[in-house]
């Protein structure tokens, strides 16, 4: 099985490249061979027993088609450009998620039909619950209507209509999976609005401080970076026939708040982790994660197999096991 | 006021133009001069008492630019790859109903800045009921999600994306609206699936067979076209901040049967037309408009004024009244 990542370089890809590497198969299919592109080259990840190539690659239409050109079996698609960035620069944001996924596209229809339709790789788009936009009930389920208030949404919004399209047509086998918000993040924060969700937990774990933009009651719908490969993962082996037409799948997650959040904190790290946050409003970067829901009923996704953590603890304890040891190491 | 039509030759778009030269105004703002526009060059409205300007242009990216350099108050995009031929032609249907549209809408962006925000037209969007896609419930409220199974669907959803995201943006003030199936259409059919609604009706009436290839049992979303145009202008008058960010209004309609239709042209033409429907059952066609739902409670456009027919008997009326006699003539 040939896999190919885009994105590759960022949070969730390189964990997704680890694990692949570590694995060595999705789902007892053993990888022959792996492509891990983002603008800059991703590190190789340790221990493939594959052949592994990380590439600095921009998606213009030359390079998809090189990309698709070796026939991937499965094609992760995480690329983009995040909420706050797509929602500070227009054009940037409809370049990358929009124009650069639809020819990720078309070089693959090029491709399936160059094959007579017998190519017809799995794909996996990552997609958001930025899709949604306000005013919702306060559970959300599977047939509640999409209504983006960001650029950032409407383009994820955008990809999954191509995704249905094209799986429908048959050029691909697809999948969007509307990711929950991920935390804790590791490393350094990203220009995503909902970055304070992480940094409150993982700076003062870390003895730091950390800015706490929005309200304590602000609700929130995670899951863990393990929990959002997992989910990749599990939809490259499904029988997405499934499915059906609609190919668009909301994420189980946790719903909390920012309140459960620093009690987790803590249980976790005492009184004096919780005080190395400071409160400091940001009326932009609330108004962006403020607007997405905070509980659905991901009944589809679960009865699929798809699966989460359940307490605000548990993904504290992912993140200890996961990043804190190699972010002080 | 400044007045620009695309798609102005097609049914609806000539039908639209006829009334804005009749009418010489939106809502008592006149009319200075219309842009009336098409890939061929639409028919002069009789009667205009402004400068009525009839162009033959394909909506390339520099008469995109051309078009919009006049600042329109208003922009009336109809112009769309139909149904049937953007499900045959995918390369096609995604060129008109998704490139063209965001080179349209860039090029008021590119005004827009230009101008400092101070252009910011009103934006008519003629999308589709065909944006939703089955299962569904027996009724679809305004809340239901958007799940096109056709690409002319998906193409009209991705665009209604664009129209709330560059509305949200303060680009121009757009407005989506969910067009029912348009009966009766006058003149030769088009090469939509749903053509067969219309031709039923209309060539029995003037004495000419006409083939059914849906089941009588069928039932659909419809509207007249008087009824469409008075969609779109009431649209153009409209305070649209009364809409808030969910930019896309499922028009009211009537629910009817196919079998109703018969039944309301045997009151209007007698048994002598019924005869002439010849039922010859096609699949392709009947799978396309089988997806369409049949019934909405379209209760946020009823509540914004917008309005239709309430019985085939009266949707028939229209038609003799607008459109039997000149086809005659």
């Amino acid at each position: 099985m040939r896999i190919l990542v885009t994105g590759a370089a960022g949070m969730i890809g390189r964990k997704l490249c680890a694990r692949l590497a570590a694995d060595g198969a999705i789902a007892d299919r053993p990888i022959a061979s792996a492509r891990f592109v983002d603008l800059a080259a991703p590190a190789p990840p340790a221990g493939a027993r594959f052949a592994a190539t990380c590439e600095a690659i921009d998606l213009a239409a030359e390079a998809a088609a090189e990309l698709v050109a070796v026939r991937p079996d499965v094609v992760f698609h995480l690329a983009a450009v995040v909420s706050g960035e797509a929602e500070n620069n227009f054009d940037k944001g409809y370049a990358v998620n929009l124009d650069a996924t639809r020819r990720l596209f078309e070089a693959i229809r090029r491709e399936s039909e160059r094959s007579g339709g017998a190519y017809r790789p799995r794909l996996i788009y990552a997609s958001s619950i930025a899709v949604f936009g306000a005013p919702f009930p306060e559970t959300i389920d599977d047939d509640f209507l999409v209504a983006p208030q960001t650029s950032y949404g409407a383009q994820k919004a955008i990809a999954e209509l191509l995704v249905a399209d094209y799986s429908r047509r048959g050029v691909f086998d697809g999948v969007a999976l509307r990711l929950p918000t991920v935390v804790v993040r590791p490393g350094p924060a990203n220009r995503a609005a909902s970055g304070f969700f992480s940094s409150i937990i993982r700076e003062p774990l870390s003895g730091r401080e950390a800015i706490l933009p929005a309200p304590e009651t602000l609700r929130f719908w995670c899951a863990s970076p393990r929990a959002a490969v997992g989910f990749l993962l599990h939809a490259a082996a499904l029988d997405l026939d499934r499915l059906g037409p609609r190919r668009s799948l909301t994420m189980p997650g946790l719903s909390a708040t920012v309140g459960e959040q620093i009690e987790a904190l803590r249980r976790v790290g005492g009184d004096a982790a919780v005080r190395l946050i400071r409160r400091q409003s940001d009326e932009s970067s609330v108004r962006i994660v403020a607007g997405w829901p905070g509980r659905f009923d991901a009944r589809r996704a679960q009865a699929l197999g798809f699966a989460a953590e359940s307490s605000f603890d548990e993904i504290i304890r992912v993140y200890l096991e996961d990043d804190h040891v190699s972010a002080v190491a």
